[in-house]
């Protein structure tokens, strides 16, 4: 008989149902859910029993956006992937899509083994990868081909960071053009980063060296721009396209113009932009570097356009972009020089309570809670179903999620390696009690039973928004 | 021991979820799913077992707007309550939302009585009411809070029918206040009825008298007119609105319009609008009669907007505005005047089987098929849950569904009380095999074995789509 | 030899040009324009001669919205046509177009020659007549063919005013059929008077009964609804459109939207909307009933819409709207119940200025200036070449305007026959010094010369800004 | 006493106005126009006399935008500043506005000499210079001060042609930002030229060498898509904004969306877009070489939408962008690779003849057409009053048209250096009969009495559209 583990009374809300219900785990796949109470549900039996009454049983978390360990500014991310998915499964998230890199000159093979190789018996819970593509050429598209059949189906590419990351138009009209012909994602990081680079020369020679300059000079019409831009070489290439951290109203409104007109264009938001705004940019003492990414955060005005665009699904996902830097040591490279701060906020651990308390605040209800969360990006790149979901067949990853519970979130006592929190003293109500991942506990009634290894990679199909 | 029905093998499609899954049903209420073949699935035992190896197993459709035996231009509709319900289950519809008539100078209860009275052990699925107001005032403003608790959740007005029906921007300003503070929905059938009946006697004046001209004085324009008006009237009001049966690109534009700045406004298209055309009206010897209603057919261009509004969400519903006249003896009172042609077509058996075309043809999914047939107006009637989907605690209204059946819709075989089909010749895939109701056998391998009287009132409550 | 009058020396502005001419009047009409200095200009002499060096030489303002001695809520507008048009004269106007009414029951001639026989022999400046048509059917609309015939070109209808000027939308557009055929322009109050009386009510019910009420229950929504409502009547119609006193930013938007399509839509607005608004209508002690108009003020951030529809020409002409009632005995008459407030502000002899000190502001150009108030009403309706520039061959309506003077607005030097000002205290530069009518001297250096009895009627041809 | 030339008797038609009166010529420029038959008129008399009657006077062409003897890909246009100019005279047109260029690592100052000394002595007409920006530095950006003082205010650079002219946006902001400060006018040849390129090369290496694929790659998504990337630069830089030579329906849209959110960007346009299509550049035996230039022709539906766009005022200015390429010799050099085909279009001669027969079409009125071809150029580029008008001060560039004459458009009988014409067999109704520049003949009842050097450099002011 197969080991089984049964959670009962609790009321399941995925994207689409709220249901009192009683799900059977077997062999780490849900096997059935019952009503609860129905003779059906009254007849199992399990080795394992988990006691949900008022709590809510939902689909672990997918985080569709992480950079652990990433190389950026002559520095690294601050959280490994061991730490990462740790603090990921204290924040309820069961699966996290990271991002290879190629190198320019080398191949996009090189810095997918890389990853598999960093990755390979180090993560708490499942991981898979998108392909951060640096250097457009044959060679390299044609490797596209390969890595979707192997399980990586989404390209990032920028219009930022010249000289870095950044690809051209031309570029990034060939990998559309290969994305159209191969069922790939193309995510793009929109901002007019030469535009951006003018500005921020501009500023540096003005003296305006503080973090808070750092949100001035990328202008959100510059982000507008970007997107605006890169939806007409996706139209031009008749591929789909995924914008990551849209941050602007702007750009918002350049979505759902796309959209309006039936175009298969696509949007992430993220926590930090929900929640933060210019304010903290320009918090005194360089605390404001704390804050910095890019896209950056905005003023507070465009909060109401990113609630508003997850409401009309013209936003679909809230990933972190959890890509930490300790504010001493890493941050600390900027001073005197924003332009030098390394891009990247913390953010795994926080973002299902954050978004639970959107819940809460009557922005969101708690089924496109747990669609943005965690079905519509599991849906985006290619995995829903094994993920994102409570519904026999998928795998396990389930939180037992308690509503009523209240937390201050600190850099005291979050799990992720870096030495401050994005949050620090904010009160949310909701807090993760017990996570599974395949069936087994990571945290039960919040004690760590993870460990590394647990977490294996997650090949994933073509994304199911389009095919 | 409860009444067990379990259905083995099939492919459960709902709005969220595609699972080969079990389902085992309990005193006519889904019990649970289990995943085919796990360890659950095959522990169940139940006295009847249905074999869906091969079928699709989707929630039973729900047809938010028809009109049994509906008194119109001096004749009612030719389907009974009877004949149209057993029609519906013919085509896979479990639930009707019929419309309870307020005559002017009665009050809302006397209309609802004589509803509940012909519907009363006639019905051979489950039905609810939608309310027409006629009459606003005072008196019938207050009924309105009575009837929400009485489960009628939903009120239709009339920017048409002058005379009839029609009411002016003050009453419906004043329903829709009404409806901000109990929660009920405002339903607007939205053409400019004032200017048109100008323009209709204009058209009669010249000799313009055929079907066809029932379709160019009835412009687009008009209706997008209307629509824009009503989405005013009800952000003054401060409350949701649904309109019925759009068929112009225009008032398509006018709905995502009003969604991209997160108004809660909301659209329902019927098949008729996405497979017929004005050149249906234009049929000659009279027969364009048969594709007379309001709003009208369009030209054919229109239908790309309307597939366009149904995957992009800003049409959420597809019912059928089921009002069928035989075209002998009632669609021919209006031989020589277009404008006496009782304004009507059946469809509510054909419902499901067109948009499973449509599924078929490549223009929505399988999943969005089941959202705009099923759940999605349960969900915007308030009684999601219930019925619109397959999930635990559900009642059971199954339809087993062959994908690879073909069939050819005519008058010849289809099952509602008139004389000719709509769609008469048209091969489409798929069919209803099996249907249950509440967990009862309506129809069998395509045999009928349901009962007038088994249907019943399902009282509903506030629309969840915006509470 | 003809009778010659000759301005030397000025700065000439009209819509297109500015240039320093001497200009040449003879026998009442522009005869020549010579560069200042020129040979031709030199050898030029004249009767009368008028030094306009440092001044603008302009012309005449043209007032196409004014309401002398109208009947509004059982009393009458304060100004004569005696009063008005020597008070236009001082600001800088020489011709307004004023409103004929048809009464309901009565036939528009019986209307228009009320309105001649009040005009007849008591006017200082020329005078033409739009004509409101209270009563559309089959006997007004064949009268309006005469009437164009005679130089009244164009009707205005409401949608706002139920029970008084009110038409229904079967008759607007019949109105605007009528018009598309003999080239009238339909001119129209859009606000969505059926749903504002709603309004209106019950503010009053709860005893929100002061004047700062008025604004609020004519929503911003209710003009932008039935302005967009006007416009496709009008596409149906296949008429082009002229909409009065638009105060709304979603009205302009409506505009705008409309003329990007190429549809000949039009919109006027008034000073009191640019330099007035809600906080006037808040003032205390029921000073708010001063400004009382429909439609109403808007809050003060409306106004950077309409100064940028004047600028993008999404709105075309400046009118006044003037319609003055005294504070004391006809405002007051709302004392308790602002509906009771009769409807209309005092302009028309401080519109010239007004603008100016936009010019001076930076808000439009001096040719703009003079474009909006001389030049577009004049064309908008079919006037423009005998009236609205400074060109051979125009009438010789002309300002000397001394754009260095600076003026307090005031009741206590105002000319209009109202015991308040609605600019009290403002003050603004530029003032108008001379004003020549048809060569005759009406101002002379700010001392009087006008008569009763020297302004004419205007038989207007068709709007020049379509045909 | 002055040389002085009388034109008696025309209609006088500006962008303002249109009046019979005599135009009385002092010393090269416009002295005075008197009513015609005044007193005034009458008194006049001069050296010479010129007939009108049944004539239009008009102000002689502006064509801002020519390229004569112009190296583009290895060869040159084939009219020199010589024979240009005279053709243009030929057609009306007595002002023409050519770019003078900067090569790369060369100064502004540099190319500006150089074509000065190649426009020096040879021309028929007054001429000014745009400077294309090659080489956006330090340096460059510092010399545009410079010219701005000796009157060449307008600056162009390229979205398009990477390798040859295109700047990145970078650079692009930067010299908007420079024209910000000293009041330039920035024209922006919009086209993703990057994008272009890959699909230039893909069409190439798949075999699609003919000339209509150049029509093909250099899609409408990618001219509107850097149409909107430069709108919004130009935002950023708060500077104003000039696209030439737009084509594209979705362009014009751009333009549309920015103005009407109040935006100082504003468009141009050319005959062989308005009348000319991807019909012309398909046709066989390489014939459709002739008609290769960038933006390309358009499908014949995106003309609906430029002449809506030159009524609306979306649309400002229709120039020729002449820039002729023999047939024989020139256009031949991309048999096999449409990639080497040299870009542009003889024009210069045609377009005010073109222009008229769109007033004689209905497409827009006689007033429009002399702003479109006269007063909008002048005001747009910092000379107006000088050039663009018939006023009193103005230079006395007239021309006598002929609305009645009838004549074929044909390479047999123009008078532009190239073997073909765009137009060859097109049937206008309207000729110019006699040109005036600064009042000397240079067509008298077309017989050519002008001379290489009597055009004269014309130093600019800053734009008049937004100063």
């Amino acid at each position: 008989m197969s080991n089984r583990t049964l959670i009962r009374g609790g009321l399941v809300i995925t994207a689409a149902e709220e249901t009192y219900a009683d799900v059977l785990i077997e062999d780490g796949r849900i096997a059935a859910l019952a009503a609860s109470g129905s003779e059906a549900a009254r007849a199992w039996t399990a080795e394992r029993v988990i006691d949900a009454t008022d709590k809510y049983v939902i689909p672990g978390g997918v985080d569709a956006h992480t950079h652990m360990e990433f190389p950026f500014g002559g520095t690294a991310s601050s959280d490994t992937f061991e730490t990462g998915t740790r603090a990921a499964a204290w924040g309820g998230t069961t699966t996290i899509v990271d991002f290879a890199v190629q190198s320019v000159g080398r191949s996009l093979r090189e810095g997918l083994d890389a990853y598999h190789a960093k990755t390979d018996g180090t993560c708490a819970i499942d991981y898979a990868f998108h392909m951060i593509v640096s250097d457009v050429d044959e060679s390299s598209l044609k490797e596209m081909d390969g890595l979707v059949g192997e399980g990586v189906t989404s390209f990032k590419l920028f219009t930022a960071y010249p000289g870095v990351f950044y690809s051209d138009d031309g570029k990034i009209l060939r990998a559309m053009q290969k994305a159209a012909t191969n069922g790939a994602l193309i995510m793009m990081h929109a901002e007019n980063g030469i535009a951006i680079d003018v500005l921020v020369q501009q500023a540096l020679a003005r003296g305006d060296t503080d973090p808070r300059h750092h949100g001035e000079v990328r202008r959100a019409l510059l982000e507008a721009e970007a997107t605006h831009r890169v939806i007409q070489l996706a139209r031009v290439a008749e591929a789909p396209l995924y914008v990551v951290h849209v941050s602007a109203e702007e750009a918002v409104a350049e979505l759902a113009a796309a959209r309006d007109k039936g175009l298969p264009v696509f949007g992430e938001t993220c926590p930090q932009y929900l929640f933060l705004s210019t304010d903290n940019l320009a918090e005194p003492d360089f605390e404001g570097a704390k804050y910095v990414c890019s896209t950056p955060l905005r003023p507070r005005e465009h909060q109401a356009a990113l609630w508003r665009g997850l409401r009309t699904d013209d936003l679909q996902v809230v990933s972190t972009d959890h890509c930490p830097f300790c504010f001493t040591g890493q941050k600390e490279l900027g001073r005197g020089d924003f332009s030098k701060i390394p891009n990247g906020l913390p953010g795994v651990e926080n973002r299902m309570d954050l978004l639970h308390q959107a819940v809460v605040d009557g922005r969101i209800t708690r089924r496109r809670w747990i669609e943005i969360a965690c079905a519509a990006p599991a849906r985006m790149f290619g995995f829903y179903g094994k993920k994102g979901t409570i519904a026999p067949g998928a795998d396990a990853d389930v939180v037992i999620y308690d509503p009523a519970a209240e937390q201050t979130m600190s850099a005291a006592t979050h799990h992720m390696n870096v030495d401050y929190s994005a949050y620090e003293g904010k009160r949310v109500r909701g807090q993760v009690e017990t996570v599974l991942s395949r069936g087994e506990l990571v945290l039960e009634r919040r004690e760590f039973r993870g460990r590394a290894g647990h977490g294996a990679f997650v090949p994933r199909g073509l994304t199911q928004y389009v095919n």
